[in-house]
């Protein structure tokens, strides 16, 4: 089995939102794995000295024109919470790792549903109890959830995830790697697969 | 006939080039023309308090990467100076508003034989000499070119475009508007043609 594709998002992105709604179509067409990673873009930005889309005057107003028209465009609804983003994320980074051990397939479902949560329904996924419901939802044992979010084990796997991302020089997100090959923004989506489909070019 | 195509571009942005060598053909094919904007995204980004890719960490090798790989993809020639981009275009951008007064059709024929000079033979274009002649060898009168360069009301040209592309709500280059629709990014240029066959989605 080759490798599977490195997935790294984050869960206020509403990019890296679209792109989770897809990436595993995608690589369930070339008998690909997804190793789902969500990181801080925060963290990230620490690295690249950059803000949020959302932050900087004018990508703010065509961020929020594009990311609506690539939803439309990929057939996906986009209703994101009123507040914007982005918000504080890491109590559901730290859930989706949490989630990775509790049985195989938790992450990305996991993943999913926080995300549909947010830019789908306007939810707030910023506290635990949120994500709590959220896992509830989706199978999990949101109890234990809301536990191990605060737990020092589960704080350092997103920790290390940040630090794995930075090393392989992941600059935004969604950022995809497969085969040792980077891709970064939904907009690489089709790049993606046609690498998976030829190797490369 | 249906209202140009408006294209903001950099003339020291891969991007650009990539961009400016194709939308030509798409407008082409929906009978539009092609209004060409050369600009300077170093005051684009005093707005958008934005640096250039190549400024910035991890999205350096990554741009670097990408967009050799998009050329690629293109089947377009990538071959930039070993000196690196951005550079100082303003004479080259005068120069394209300058042409687009000769004769019709003319700052198109410069601005790509600028990207092609900077692009696919990785010569520099920051002085008056070298536009000129790469005006000479589009037909266009290089001596006259390069006393134009440093005329007043040819300098405003392009301070009056840098101002109309903030006043359009330009964020980066190459950035396409049309119908009032705007389009930021070479990876656009998918909607834009679809923008065009379908009048929207």
């Amino acid at each position: 089995m080759p490798a599977p594709i490195d997935f790294y998002f984050e869960l206020s992105s509403p990019y890296s939102y679209l792109a989770a709604r897809k990436i595993g179509d995608v690589a369930k067409l070339y008998d690909r794995a997804v190793h789902w990673w969500p990181i801080m873009l925060g963290v990230i930005f620490q690295t690249t000295q950059n803000r949020p889309l959302m932050e900087q005057p004018l990508k703010a107003d065509y961020t929020d024109r594009d990311v609506r028209r690539v939803a439309r465009d990929m057939g996906l609804p986009f209703a994101p919470p009123v507040a914007g983003f982005p918000f504080a994320s890491h109590v559901g980074a730290r859930a989706i790792y949490w989630a990775a051990d509790q049985e195989e397939g938790a992450d990305a479902r996991l993943a999913v549903a926080l995300f549909q949560a947010v830019f789908e329904r306007g939810q707030s996924i910023t506290d635990a109890a949120a994500v709590g419901r959220v896992g509830d939802a989706v199978g999990l044992d949101g109890a234990a959830l809301i536990d191990a979010v605060g737990m020092p084990a589960v704080k350092d796997r997103l920790r290390a995830a940040n630090d794995r991302a930075l090393a392989a020089g992941v600059c935004g997100a969604p950022f995809f790697i497969v085969d040792e090959e980077p891709f970064w923004g939904c907009d690489r989506l089709d790049h993606v697969e046609r690498w998976l489909a030829t190797g490369g070019w």
